[in-house]
């Protein structure tokens, strides 16, 4: 049998502890499927004595996880330590350098450092994975770098924040407001204490950027993701997308349309009929369109500690068995970095929603400036509700350019009628 | 550059045209993605002459299959011949035994005889892949064998079979009885002109078995699939289904219970709310259920040229980038036979429906026999249409013993009151 191959796991919070947790238990059925042993060897973390339901007195304890890259021990680091900088980064990087392996589960590292570290590991002659990255326990990066390798892939979207999902579930369930879900998502843990991650989209635009990548074959762009989040959702918007059989998801969705590619993280309207509606709560999903294979979808736990370190061992035992994959499924100069399309210039189907005053005269001073920005309209509602002296009202667009609408709604927000701007939201057909 | 890998497709139906395409239209994309150049040298089919919408005059052409075994200028075969036996076998097993690598979409060849296949590719050190074997397009032997491969899988179930997916959907949305949207599916190309394999549940049943071996890393068992296809079913069952807030799918479920092994493919009930509940048509969907994962679904199209072509490129992808995965996950002489548990002691609720005659004393009658045989009774519904002289009767369990089920609904099929005897459906409550 081969030697065996030497963890380290840097990092041991919740996905840490579950990582430990997993090779313990599969450490026969790991040599069977490799060939070879697996086993930790070193971990790291910043408190020794902090108590994590996991044994880890047999192995040798670094406190600067930067160390374990110098360490003859150690054939693959395993990097849960998370950030874009840091010991996070200087720890993968090193690691590279001494020729070591590295499995992370570190979205924002890959994202935004993916080009250089992806150069590195090859010039090094080893593995950089991170399955653990994007949609926590879906297998979305082996799907996209070698189960779907033989499309040319069109356009990658999803479900990527389970914590959006969860809030947005929840807004649309009961009713509430923003503020009130976020409050108690933290209180379940759903949510982090700082959610600005999650709830802005930037953990979403992390995940894309990379999915993106793999998709189109060129440079990950993590700068070129233009992304909103979820905060400025109101409950009106739930309900009047419910009234017209949408629900508004946080989606990623990359696209190479005409050689360019597009990359955004927003709040959509999805029609309720799609599959990508029905997957509610903390539950992330991906749609992959490829030329040959049409549409694929897959969906599952987008984060936590059992599927991430699912995640991490499948990383491990693909290394164990000695199956390389070019980072982002082509060698690193192979990637081929292609202009990037601006949400301005796409063509589409809008919600937009105002707040104005409940008088007369104000569809007709609204529409006129839409008609003079050629956004023609499909359906227009309008609430009554004029014991506060101001009611939503809301279009529905035909195909338009989103420029049109964002000039349309500038010039509509110097209007004495409107007493809250615009909420645009975007109509995802499919 | 590593050599060029050398191709041939066995089998120029719609799927080798895709496949001959699929790699004209990829053959640099390859390279990047392996470091080698992937190159079609030879085909093979019945007539040379067919016009497949493909130029193959540039590729060496075998009138006898067989006879690529022998071949120098061939280092991967790609068999699309199909059949578990004649030619596709010997093919297989002398191409193997040749030492070159075969890729697979015959999933009876590798349910019924996967398992000394397996060796011989083991033994002779090439690589024997099937993805598109199993639900077309969807990745999803490589999710089990090596995303997942973390996990201990608890259960494997899914829609397998588009065909009959395609029946259910359509018997559900236009009311009509099993045959007439048989005849129409088989105009539209979507069921074949002998639809046995499909309807009777065979294909699922492959399908299934191939996926049990990973899953459970045991031997594939394709004779221990318990198997019911569609024919019987009703549009009377599919109405009832529809009010009790259900929807009846041909499901394939293998699970692992106490260290044994059930595999059933049958029509069942499904929650209205499950996500396998939503997919229709010919879509088909794969739900794994892992210890460290949880719940992951793929979904994606179940068959035709172009999703079949992609997973057959996969798998090409794979052995030209030299990634090499045992057959079944696990080495051959690692997969431990597990013993199969019968349906029959299953627990659950069931769905059992017959014709009787509308008179006095029938729901006394049999609920008199259910009682004798430990069964209860959740719900029960009558339809009064009694014009004929006979209705409808459904009952709904509570949770019971499937064999109690059957030895009841035998002594029942006795009774004067039943005109026709009890269909019976097993509720899957995920």
């Amino acid at each position: 049998m081969a030697e065996a191959l030497r963890i380290a796991v840097a990092g041991l919070g919740t996905v840490g502890a579950g990582v430990v947790k997993l090779i313990n238990a599969r450490a026969a059925e790991m040599t069977a499927r490799t060939g070879r042993m697996v086993t930790i060897t070193t971990v790291s973390a910043r408190d020794r004595n902090r108590d994590r339901g996991i044994d880890v007195s047999g192995y040798a304890w670094v406190d600067d996880a930067r160390d374990i890259a110098d360490r003859d021990d150690v054939d693959v680091v395993v990097e849960l330590i998370g950030g874009s900088e840091g010991v996070a980064k200087d720890l993968v990087e090193a690691s590279l350098r001494a020729g070591k392996s590295v499995v992370t589960a570190n979205k924002a590292l890959i994202a935004i450092h993916g080009n250089e570290l992806a150069k590195l590991a090859e010039e090094n002659g080893v593995a950089l994975a991170y399955e653990a990255a994007v949609a926590g326990g879906i297998p979305i990066i082996k799907a996209l770098r070698e189960g779907l390798a033989g499309n040319a892939v069109s356009r990658v979207s999803g479900i990527l924040n389970g914590t959006c999902n969860y809030i947005l579930t929840e807004m649309r369930e009961t009713g509430r407001d923003f503020a009130g879900v976020l409050a108690d998502a933290q209180a379940l843990g759903y949510a982090e204490a700082d959610p600005t991650f999650d709830v802005d989209g930037i953990d979403a635009a992390h995940k894309l950027a990379i999915m993106a990548a793999i998709a189109f074959k060129r440079p990950v762009d993590f700068d070129g993701v233009s992304t909103e989040g979820i905060r400025k959702l109101s409950s009106v918007d739930i309900e009047f997308a419910r009234e017209l059989d949408y629900r508004i998801k946080l989606l990623g969705v990359a696209e190479l349309n005409d050689g360019a590619v597009l990359q955004t993280v927003r709040p959509c309207m999805v029609s309720r009929d799609a599959p990508i509606a029905k997957v509610e709560s903390v539950t992330n999903a991906v749609v992959v369109e490829g030329d040959f294979v049409g549409q694929t979808i897959l969906e599952g736990p987008g984060a936590g500690e059992g599927p991430t370190a699912s995640s991490v061992a499948s990383d491990i035992i693909d290394i164990a068995a000695g199956r390389n994959c070019p980072v982002f499924g082509v060698r690193a100069d192979a990637l081929q970095p292609l202009p990037a399309q601006a949400p301005e210039s796409l063509f589409g189907r809008y919600y937009i929603r105002w707040i104005v005053k409940d008088q007369a005269g104000v569809i007709a001073e609204i529409s006129s400036v839409l008609r003079d920005h050629r956004i023609s309209i499909e359906s227009l509602l309008q609430r009554g509700d004029s014991d506060v002296g101001t009611v939503p009202l809301v279009i529905i667009t035909h195909g338009v350019v989103e420029a049109d609408v964002r000039n349309a709604v500038a010039e509509i927000s110097d209007l004495d009628c409107v007493v809250v701007d615009a909420q645009v939201i975007r109509i995802v057909e499919n």
